[in-house]
């Protein structure tokens, strides 16, 4: 049960943007700017960042909703769960990596990203612009996931319904 | 020195700001509605929450230079650091006592957060807003402190400096 008197049957973090229009605005302002503003990351690789630190921050709506955009844009549906797994073994490109590494120092704490990350990161190609967007992503995650588990919000447990919020937020996004 | 290319001379998260104006606009206007908008908790005691989680998460810049908010919004100079070295021995009301806790368990983690917390500050009269916004200003302070830590921006070291920035957002807010 939510730990504050939220609007029933509005999942997760939607039902704190209800409850709190004022603030709900620059919040999806940013998610919007980040997750699918220009950038030379694409929408599937940063939705991927985004899932991967909300798993390890174990935040099941986020990691579940942003997993099923990333499964949409990327066009395979056993990605985000083998770099949830193990970052090491998965299937994705040298730069998206050392960015997934980097996320996940950020996750731990903004001073365990150490110069080698990023010195690994931009030896495979990785540009200042996809650093900082890398981090400020992982670092925004830590603060939806939070808030979303800070206040007990009510998650879906069927995957039918991320799917469906997938499809939303690629179609019509965060706005 | 800081791990991508930032404009020289500008501090911590500010010089972010310079670097990426586009995620700049929503950060800023989400500081400004959760530290300065209308809400019963005052200016001084939501300054205070937010450095007393850059304490913990051991953010030099951020925990400075809201933390001389704070003093400048509270008129006391002895309250942050009293807050941030025993929160049990602060000399703080019972209400915002039971919220630093709250926020406090926010930044170990979304799930650390217990009915029983919430049901403290409940009973020393805290609403739902003001919970609510507790744990969304510590979730926030989680996200900034990573952003500016993670990406090793350049803080100034003297006392000065913090006092100066106080006074501008007291005076300009964070717009």
């Amino acid at each position: 049960m939510p730990h504050i008197d939220l609007p029933d049957g509005i999942p997760g973090i939607r039902s704190l943007f209800a409850f709190r229009p004022q603030t709900a605005a620059p919040l999806l302002a940013l998610a919007e700017v980040l997750l699918r503003g220009e950038s030379t990351l694409s929408r599937g690789e940063r939705e991927l960042i985004a899932a991967y630190v909300s798993a390890g921050n174990a935040c099941a709506f986020c990691m579940r909703s942003h997993g099923a955009v990333a499964d949409l844009y990327l066009d395979d549906s056993s990605l985000v769960e083998a770099v949830c797994t193990d970052l090491d073994s998965a299937p994705v490109g040298s730069k998206l990596k050392a960015l997934l590494r980097i996320a996940g120092n950020v996750r731990e704490g903004g001073g365990q990203v150490s110069s080698q990350d990023v010195d690994l990161a931009r030896s495979h190609g990785a540009s200042d612009l996809e650093i900082h967007d890398t981090v400020l992503i992982a670092a925004a995650f830590c603060m939806f996931n939070r808030y979303v588990d800070g206040l007990a919000t009510w998650a879906p447990d069927d995957d039918a319904s991320y799917e469906a919020m997938a499809v939303r937020l690629r179609d019509q996004g965060y706005r």
